[in-house]
């Protein structure tokens, strides 16, 4: 009979700067609303469910599409009636992580945040939480709900928190930075010496450990958008964003909370100036661009959901 | 050892009409396109691809949604800039047995059908073909296409083959009529009378076989649109419409050409009126419409294509 030989220990680099490391394989979830495999699933229809939106045309994957990193790659996305808002569309990826949601953290969770955009009026546009409720229980959701929440449980709420635990599933391991620090694969030398560039002079300070970033909310000074002082009111608060994941970065252009910038290479340089006072030279511009390349990860595998709908007749879609 | 009894034969029923029976399993494939798995993926990725829109909003399944049978339950779809063209969205689904693609026949196959939407002004509105095809290669579908279609194959008419070669795979199954025809499942007392309805008013004359159309192309004195006539101009051809299939006409509301039939049961009575001059008792039409639901079939099974996107700069879109 054959022998089988031990697998050979992964060989782990050891030019990995302090606090970086791969993607955890967890998310946090709230203790109100635990991840079922039901509760997924039924989340993922209303992710991709046009119903949510008054002229049946958007879902939350039309900005936030699954099969481009999450994101529709706008400065400011088409919404209702060709209408657009005036902030960049971040990605649903591993937004399970983040301290907050949205760009000034106004959505403590994904739960609340999931309520915003069926009645944003340049998004989903939707009448009230009430029409939206209506509208799912005429497609058919009732039963759906039923399962996972129990009886008469079609609602405002159950609606975000599904759509929440199917966002907690959207999470993009195995890029090729985490592959290196596992010992499961390279990265070139262009993004080594980016990586070891980030960490020295001082991006790493904001955009800390796995995630990239800190989860906390810093001063950019740039634009005219007031940041968490919109929320607030506070002028201590003026111009404060959520500092931004690395994770995926490289495929969710146009960048900043105004998608005001077309390049990696140009918002890397945008941020060295304004937050450390730097002018990088135009090789470590590149060598971070190479690194912050090696942290796009394996986009969550997804099949395509089958949506409720009546039998004889449309829903009643609006302009 | 524990003996195995012969699987009983199924009792297929009697009382099916002369010519209806099963959706075929095998749909007809053009000699010069012929099916590949690399193909059938490249083109479920064309297929969902925003790029192929000017504005990088619409992709094929925002106008015929896998989701929802293949429609998108407009009376005329949304394009780009918010137009609505002049005639209702049909289903993809089973489109490959369709004698030709669209209400007048003018697409003889669906790869000319594809070469359509990405250039119609109030679909998806880009400029023309080589636009399509520099996006397409911007986006980083060049190695795809040379796996599928050999060296510097990146052009408009293999990106209409591939789409065709998926649409070729969208095909429903397992309706509940089709078990019932296999002894494989019931249908109501209902259906089966408006099945047997069906064919004695003679519906089956233009809606006949498995497919239940007949494939060609009939005059329907309804509306304002000149239907084949409007491709050839001549006067014989005045409001001749492909004759449409059942398949799935329950989930494909609202109905005809114009979309301006809100529910089945209004379809079917003005079907009956124009078609046979007889108005139907509101029993029969009932009955009719129990039938007609029983052609929904299984939505084909369809993973989430993950898009190719340059790194560290967005598509060029427009308005
Ligand atoms: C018409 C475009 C549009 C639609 C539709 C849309 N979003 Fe968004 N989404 C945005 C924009 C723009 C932002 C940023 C807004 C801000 O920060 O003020 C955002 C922010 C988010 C965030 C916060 C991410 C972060 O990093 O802070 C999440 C999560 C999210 N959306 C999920 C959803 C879900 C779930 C839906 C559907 C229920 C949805 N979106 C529908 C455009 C859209
Ligand atoms: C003092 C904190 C801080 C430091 C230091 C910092 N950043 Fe940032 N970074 C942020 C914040 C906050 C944002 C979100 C900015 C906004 O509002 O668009 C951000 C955003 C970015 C973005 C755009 C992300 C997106 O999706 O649009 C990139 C790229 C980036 N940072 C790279 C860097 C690099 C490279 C360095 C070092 C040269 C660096 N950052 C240093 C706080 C910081
Ligand atoms: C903005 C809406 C819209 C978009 C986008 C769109 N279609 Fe259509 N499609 C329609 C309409 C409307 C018709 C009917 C037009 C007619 O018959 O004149 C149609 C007809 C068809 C038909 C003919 C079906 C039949 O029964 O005759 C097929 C197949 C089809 N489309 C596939 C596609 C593909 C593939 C794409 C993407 C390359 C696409 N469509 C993009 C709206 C759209
Ligand atoms: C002489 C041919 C003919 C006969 C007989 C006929 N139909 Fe039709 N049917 C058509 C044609 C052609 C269309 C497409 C009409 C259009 O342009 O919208 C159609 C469309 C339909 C539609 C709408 C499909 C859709 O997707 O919008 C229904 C439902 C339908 N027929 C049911 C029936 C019923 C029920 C009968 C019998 C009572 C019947 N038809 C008899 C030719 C016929
Ligand atoms: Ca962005
Ligand atoms: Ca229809």
């Amino acid at each position: 009979t054959a022998s089988m030989a031990a697998p050979a220990a992964p060989v782990l680099p050891t030019d990995i700067p302090e606090g970086m490391g791969a993607l955890p394989s967890e998310v946090p979830v709230p203790a109100d609303n635990p991840q079922t495999a039901e509760k997924v699933e039924l989340g993922k229809k209303l992710y991709f469910e046009p119903a949510l939106s008054k002229s049946g045309n958007f879902s939350c994957n039309s900005c936030h599409n699954l099969g481009t990193a999450g994101v529709d790659n706008q400065q400011f996305s088409i919404g209702h009636q060709w209408q657009r808002g005036g902030r960049n569309a971040p990605t649903v990826f591993n937004s399970a992580f983040w301290s907050a949601q949205f760009w000034d953290g106004r959505a403590p969770q994904l739960e609340d945040q999931a309520k915003g955009p069926p009645l944003n009026p340049v998004e989903m546009a939707s009448m009230s939480a009430e029409t939206v409720v209506s509208r799912l229980t005429e497609a058919g959701y009732g039963p759906l709900f039923e399962t996972v929440f129990g009886k008469d449980s079609l609602n405002y709420d159950n609606m975000a928190k599904a759509i929440a635990a199917f966002e907690r599933t959207l999470i993009t391991p195995d890029a090729p930075f985490d592959l290196y620090v596992q010992g499961r694969g390279e990265i070139s030398e262009a993004a080594k010496r980016g990586m070891k560039k980030v960490a020295d002079i001082g991006c790493t300070s904001c955009h800390s450990g796995p995630l990239f970033t800190n989860n906390t909310f810093q001063n950019f000074a740039y634009g005219t958008d007031d940041g968490v002082k919109s929320v607030s009111g506070k002028d201590e608060d003026d111009h404060l964003f959520r500092v931004q994941s690395w994770r995926n970065v490289a495929m969710t252009a146009p960048y900043f909370h105004d998608g005001s910038v077309k390049t990696l290479d140009e918002a890397v340089r945008i941020m060295a100036k304004a937050q450390l006072g730097s002018d990088l030279s135009d090789a470590d511009t590149a060598d971070i661009v190479e690194f912050l390349k090696t942290l796009t990860g394996k986009a969550p595998e997804v099949s395509f959901p089958v949506l409720p709908r009546p039998a004889g007749h449309a829903l009643n879609w609006a302009d």
